[in-house]
């Protein structure tokens, strides 16, 4: 890190590229001569619009998006998607949930409001620490769809496999989207609020298979139709155009790194270091179980709520901040998105063994 | 204007204050000695958490928002406003629109969802060049509310009063907002896109009498509660951070120059700047009717689409731009908002009596 940055462990928002921010930086008050800052410009410009279709262009190619699937830049977060979903989706009937976290629970909870939730697994009764079999998945014949959040930000668990199911999957990759490849065709819908892994707060992609739009609800909102947001490639009203710039730079610097399948090296390299150190420690543990465990976000712990707090204190004054986990989770939880320097994760285990050193 | 930039007459998302871009710019990689940039910051720190805080009291503070009144930092823009307003408001009664342009129009077609609208003027029959006076407004007896839209953005006309109605106003002020200083007091509900007068595209901000909360449909979604967001000071989900700032940063330059006071004696002057060349000018005309004018946005034309082009290109050729009208109107459109420093508007008239010259 140069410019006096720290280390940034945040759950999200979350540390953006340096070199991307250094981009932002260079064209904010004049965009490749344009004479204006990219938040200044009418989205209907043509300078505006290229960057529009560049981003959904990159994007396309990165995550290999089949034509038969739509890429929507949206407003407000993967909450207002847990209520769009069942709005465009559900026409009333069942869907099946898997709850395996505080977000998928609360799409489940927000879902009842325009159908029947019909619960296909929950990991309540073990804290969330580990992702289901897919045997243990109960399904519903005939559900609109199933729904699973693909990454446990809170409590750090990550689904190792797509379900298999003869409803259409809707997934929540708001915490691993661009992390690893994905077989896209096998989604009905994905949905990710970007501040994780892609971009500031203020965007949600949304990847709909077209032959699921057009069975709204008659009382959704305009903006939250996908039809309507179809076809109106995501400028019915004025998108979040600041956010989606930010994205096509990272999008650039995803590419120079390897696309998906390079994030996912880096992601393995990351989470093995600091996965590897806890599984040996005297001192800490961590909480997501073997085989479930998350490559975005480890949860870990003392078991001493003083001493955790200690330790985020003690790692804080050297440049490792944001550690303290969700408050319904409690512990340490370090998030290690795309942006993440395999360093920042090596410095991590760094003061991990000291702390340990000093306490044990 | 200085850094090679031009006079951006956009109409939204809109010119910014370049001090405020160059503000930005200095603390996009290193927040006031965080280590991190605005837009890497969890939303839930201590350091965003104050930069939101003293955001929300400086906006109060600017526009003299009363304690009876919850400010709200939102997403969607003003048209998922257009749903929420009835959603939470309407309980699936009557209310009264105002159709004074493109906006308010679409604002009551999305109401009709939700409850019965009763529009109570509409000025399509003479394109929208002015606003009703107090006499023409047919209002309904135990009407939910009054809606209409402050300044019309595509058709040049500002509300130069506040309407006298039994029932709660409710008021769109997008184009228009901490231009000039506002009653809040008379207002149920303000809200506003931020893209025009305020901060980059993607934040919505929302004034709303507290004692109106709390009768949404049971089908609204939960960041769409004006209630479940009053409650969770706008942090039910991650708000959207880096247009926050933005606004915040905006404030602070409006206080230097006077607030919202200084902002009414700077949009004076450079309207009238731009309306007396105009009705002195033989060649061009304003489209909207003296008493009906806009401040924010000067609507005029040759009355020849392919001379009203070549004017559009001729100004844009001196670093002029974005004088193209919306679609709908045609001809030609100065966005003059905060933001614009007087010299644009100046300058403007400069190409315009050239152009008149170089044709009459």
């Amino acid at each position: 890190m140069t410019e006096d940055r720290v280390y940034n462990f945040s759950a999200g928002p979350s540390v953006l590229p340096e070199a991307v921010l250094q981009r932002a930086r260079a064209e904010i008050m004049n965009y490749r001569g344009s004479g204006m800052s990219v938040m200044e410009m009418s989205h209907r410009s043509p300078v505006f619009s290229e960057i529009f279709s560049e981003t959904k262009e990159k994007f396309r190619r990165m995550l290999r998006v089949p034509d038969s699937h739509e890429i929507l830049f949206l407003q407000g977060g993967a909450t207002l998607q847990f209520a769009a979903v069942p709005m465009n989706l559900l026409e009333g009937k069942t869907a099946d949930y898997a709850v395996t976290g505080n977000f998928s629970g609360k799409a489940a909870k927000e879902a009842e409001k325009y159908g029947t939730v019909h619960i296909a697994c929950s990991t309540e009764d073990c804290g969330h620490s580990r992702i289901p079999v897919q045997e243990e998945l109960s399904l519903t014949p005939g559900a609109k769809y199933f729904y699973y959040c693909a990454n446990n930000t809170i409590y750090g668990t990550e689904w190792q496999y797509v379900p298999e199911t003869a409803a259409p999957l809707v997934c929540d990759m708001s915490s691993d989207i661009l992390s690893r490849p994905v077989d896209v065709s096998r989604y009905g819908l994905i949905f990710a609020g970007a501040q994780k892994n892609m971009a500031p707060a203020g965007l949600t992609v949304v990847v709909v298979d077209k032959s699921l739009a057009g069975r709204e609800l008659p009382f959704t909102p305009q903006v939250m139709s996908y039809r309507e947001m179809i076809e109106h490639d995501s400028m019915l009203n004025t998108p979040p155009c600041w956010c989606i710039y930010m994205l096509s730079l990272v999008l650039d610097w995803l590419r120079e790194r390897g696309g998906v399948e390079g994030m996912k090296e880096l992601r393995r390299e990351r989470a093995a270091l600091v996965y590897g150190y806890l599984d040996e420690s005297r001192l800490f543990r961590a909480h997501a179980q073997p085989g479930s465990r998350s490559e975005m976000n480890v949860t870990f712990r003392t078991g001493d709520p003083a001493l955790d707090a200690e330790f985020v204190a003690f790692a804080a004054g050297r440049g490792l901040v944001n550690l303290k986990g969700h408050k319904v989770a409690g512990g340490m939880r370090a998030s290690l998105y795309n942006a993440m320097p395999v360093e920042g994760a090596a410095e991590l285990v760094k003061t991990l063994k000291e702390f340990e050193k000093n306490h044990v």
